[in-house]
């Protein structure tokens, strides 16, 4: 029988939608501005407009979609659909499952962003063929996703894989966005370099970081990929931060190795563009720190989907849910 | 049909062994000293003896038992049965399942211990009808066993759950024996509290610790439970180490109450036997540093089965891989 799944990746700036044969591969894509502000009856229509827009544009009818996949910010219920809270679409307990549902009679599938991006790469990523695995993910924040015998794990309540606010250093004073101190996501996101690079900056350290951005000498533009690439141009001051972060990464990645012991972790978002002058002083930490017979064992490897991880993700979901993938 | 199962609990000191029915019910128990340093075949024979003599005490036919199940140390390799180092009973490489098999003709099954304690709370103490938990030890080291929707999870190469060894304080100095520093064992266990103690007392601390050892001026003496029983004492300077040891302890609890959100953490070992006092600052600081959805949902709880839960996870090992525990 032929058939079609829907993937949407519901984010705070974008939604990307795509539609795919039960293979997963993409037959028509979508790409509209999420326009949060405009309220949430308004983004609801606009995911069922680029639906529409892919049904049309691959002249695949309605009823031969057998489910849709949705990727949305969490924390959220899985089961029942609902969006408990997401601040960057101004979002507090929105049943998303059941809005989509009514507008468009095919069913619904909703998995948290991570969760979906591990998804996507366990199926179409650099995980196939591997029953074990965590995803991460290092952009602005750290956000996870945990496969174990092939299968999402959700935990008791859908929040598994909270993976970025692991409080890794006791003693850092840096502000995370969830009240707490000295997790992951504040001392080793792509913010937190780029923070960690104004910094030096600001107290006059002398560093190509000034230079490199559009503006010169509007050092908030220091980001992430400035301090990155001023480091891979033999920047002192960035090298030594881009370490400092790198070792908060592998002792973080250290602490997965020896609860979970995975074949794999695959590591994505936009620090991990940087490739392997992000994920050599990993491996090199995971070696130094983690049990022998986990460390031996892992692969810690770049994700391959990029910025389609999510919409590949969501694909995924609504191929796993129609039991396509097992 | 009738049956029962063995369960061997393999420790440096002692060889606990138990007779089942396929209930769990215990029939008859025995205790041997495990004398290591006598070898590895007098050891191999004395668990043979214990068996020998449940059978004995229970008047059961050796055909009639389905299963033994080993709880040892590890690391080893659960599917050939191999313990590939044991420094506590000084042996490397050996296959504990054939040496028993061999000796013995019923079908032997090996479990990590910290694993084997994790399904015997899981079958038979404080996670009955729980399916998703995490099991830790805390005494001499942090030790830990995770089941996941009701089953043990091995990881890739049985190393899952080594949660003793996660970098909980990337600036501590305490060594590990695991060769790295600032692992939770080395800073939350029952040896870190009796170190701390004894560092204290030896810097020339005031403290209720000198007198509760046996041998006053011994500080030697000063261990986990002497530090906790001054501290149950109104001790000041006792009562400000177990807070920086219960504060480490929740750390870790917190960070694997994120990254698995578990419905349960059942917290063992010598250290738990404190009760209240060691769990209540660790569900405080779960409450105040993991995330608010899993840090509602999970339970921290007192382990049940106390000394006995090696040879009780040994038996649900039995039973589980006989299938009567699913």
């Amino acid at each position: 029988m032929q058939g079609y799944v829907i993937g949407v990746d519901l984010g705070g700036t974008k939604i990307l939608t795509a539609l795919a044969d039960l293979e997963g591969e993409i037959l028509a894509k979508s790409r509209l501005a999420t326009l949060a502000d405009e309220g949430q009856t308004v983004v609801v229509k606009r995911i069922i407009e680029s639906i529409e827009q892919v049904l049309k544009d691959a002249e695949i009818k309605r009823k031969e979609v057998q489910a849709i996949g949705v990727g949305c910010p969490g924390p959220l219920n899985v089961t029942e659909g609902i969006i408990y809270h997401a601040p960057n679409l101004g979002w507090k307990d929105v049943n998303i499952k059941e809005l989509i549902k009514n507008e468009i009679d095919i069913p619904v599938f909703i998995e948290n962003d991570a969760n979906a991006a591990a998804l996507g790469e366990k199926w179409f990523g650099a995980g196939r063929n591997i029953d074990n695995l965590i995803y991460m993910t290092v952009s602005t924040g750290i956000g996870g996703g945990i496969i174990i015998n092939r299968k999402l794990y959700h935990g008791a309540n859908d929040s598994a894989g909270e993976i970025g606010h692991i409080v890794i250093d006791p003693a850092s004073h840096s502000e995370c966005g969830c009240g707490d101190v000295g997790c992951w996501e504040a001392i080793a996101s792509g913010t937190a370099l780029g923070r960690l690079g104004k910094e030096a900056v600001d107290v006059g350290q002398n560093s190509l970081m000034e230079e490199l951005v559009d503006d010169i000498d509007d050092i908030d533009e220091i980001d992430g990929a400035i301090v990155t690439k001023a480091a891979a141009k033999g920047d002192k001051v960035a090298g030594q931060i881009l370490e400092q972060v790198t070792n908060y990464l592998g002792i973080g990645v250290a602490n997965l190795v020896n609860i979970l012991n995975p074949e794999m972790i695959i590591v994505g978002g936009g620090v991990s563009q940087a490739g392997d002058m992000i994920l050599q002083p990993i491996r090199e930490v995971v070696n130094q720190r983690a049990l022998k017979a986990p460390a031996e064992v892992v692969k810690i490897v770049p994700a391959q989907l990029e910025s389609e991880v999510g919409v590949v993700g969501a694909i995924a979901k609504a191929l796993v849910e129609i039991g396509r993938l097992n």
